[in-house]
């Protein structure tokens, strides 16, 4: 097996097995370049971090080992690079507390998924800095992703125990923006739940302002834009304005504590 | 490959590789009783349904797949059966919408990923009937599971993009009780994060009150039961009773659409 695409994920190596209490998951993983086959004996396998070790140990833990390069598969995300190499699918199987008493996914965990997937899909371009998605390049210049528009054209939910597939890619959105679409499918039939697209914006940490796409953050992006949407244009439908004459007003809401985004933002501020 | 314990997971069938995009996941599972070793080549597998297929055609699909058998492993949530066939494990990533702004796991993800495994415990066992975790006796008795007593010991918070193993077993709690414990493990280091225990006794959904244990229902789960304990019940420290003069009273509460559960009952008068 080539370690190639693994510099920076969890080795593996195999132990003994032991029928009382099994040490870890029985998953084999197969990585793009690797031998074309590939043996599992009466094994199993389980993480040890490889970041230059020292006499064959491993060397200090770092937690969440996120990648310096890009990777082709995450096995412990149920992960991989899709699209010629530009996008990501993750297998999700709905969880008891993502739905609501009809059993269905709830909207909100939708857009969690959304997120998570967006994230990680980041995290296998080996672009991810320390922060919530933000490039190395977008790290240096203060620079944090704002989503400024996002559209979720959901056709069926999901239920309680289903197997999902999500795919997302990223495009370009006019001069300094970036739009990211999602398809969610059953992983069983095929069949697409929901179609979602989004467009972000970056957002200057330090003076609260939008940003300019700096050149530096384009080189680092712009190799992962593709035109695929998932939703067609045309389709999008146009909120009307609200004026001082809608039904329903509510008016004086304040930002809680639940509101302000990990990187202490208003989101508010900049819908 | 033995389909003894995959008689209601999805088969797995291998297609030709396609490096534009890829169909689905490059899994590999082993099943306890299958054969000692595993060939992978360059395929991949996906999921389709299995139940009782006319001329090598899938039947109706049931979207949730609710096994009806003891399983040994589960490919997508990837958990398996521990503990001499008893206990279950459950490997998870930390996901970014279960962190805080330190990004730390937060203790409501921590109680949400507790009940997905429980849950999920109870999926393997094949004694699932359509309910949130009841049994088919349970379901014959209208009988539903509720939590009377809970503690939940956190040594140090996961943090986002953190693999964690996830154990769960359970045992008798006096006579018409169950305890349920958890253990909380870096799947890198192996460290215990947390460690939990909780009590479990059955309502009748239909009457609200609570109900003894149906012998039909131990005759179920007793065989599940065994005496590892994750917290010591030494360990267990008293709350005092609150009286008029507390400190904080935040008294008038009601209950929000939020706090009832998918079983439509109130936890505040139950615990």
């Amino acid at each position: 097996m080539t370690t190639l695409s693994l510099s920076y994920l969890p080795s593996f190596r195999t132990t003994s097995f032991n029928d009382n209490d099994i040490r870890s998951m029985v998953w084999g993983y197969k990585i793009f370049g690797a031998s074309n086959t590939m043996k599992m004996g009466r094994t199993m396998m389980y993480a040890t971090p490889v970041t230059k070790g020292v006499n064959g140990k491993p060397a200090v833990v770092e937690r969440t080992m996120i990648p310096t390069q890009k990777q082709f598969v995450d096995p412990f995300r149920q992960g991989i690079i899709i699209l010629d190499g530009v996008g990501y699918r993750q297998t999700v199987v709905v969880r008891s507390y993502e739905v609501g008493p009809d059993k269905a996914v709830t909207l909100q965990s939708i857009l969690n998924l959304l997120q998570e997937t967006a994230l990680n899909h980041v995290w296998m371009s080996g672009l991810l800095g320390d922060g919530f998605g933000a490039t190395h390049g977008m790290m240096k210049n203060n620079l944090i992703w704002v989503v400024s528009r996002m559209q979720v054209q959901v056709d069926q939910y999901p239920i309680w125990g289903e197997i999902l597939e999500i795919d997302t890619w990223v495009g370009a959105s006019g001069k300094n923006g970036m739009r990211r679409d999602w398809e969610i499918r059953s992983h069983t039939t095929g069949i697409v739940f929901a179609r979602a697209t989004s467009t972000w914006v970056m957002m200057n940490q330090k003076t609260r302002r939008l940003s300019k796409m700096p050149d530096e953050v384009r080189a680092e992006i712009s190799p992962w834009f593709i035109n695929k949407q998932a939703i067609k244009e045309e389709s999008v439908e146009k909120i009307d304005k609200l004026d001082d004459n809608a039904k329903y007003i509510n008016s004086g809401l304040q930002v809680v504590k639940q509101s302000i985004s990990l990187k202490f933002h208003d989101p508010l501020n900049i819908m």
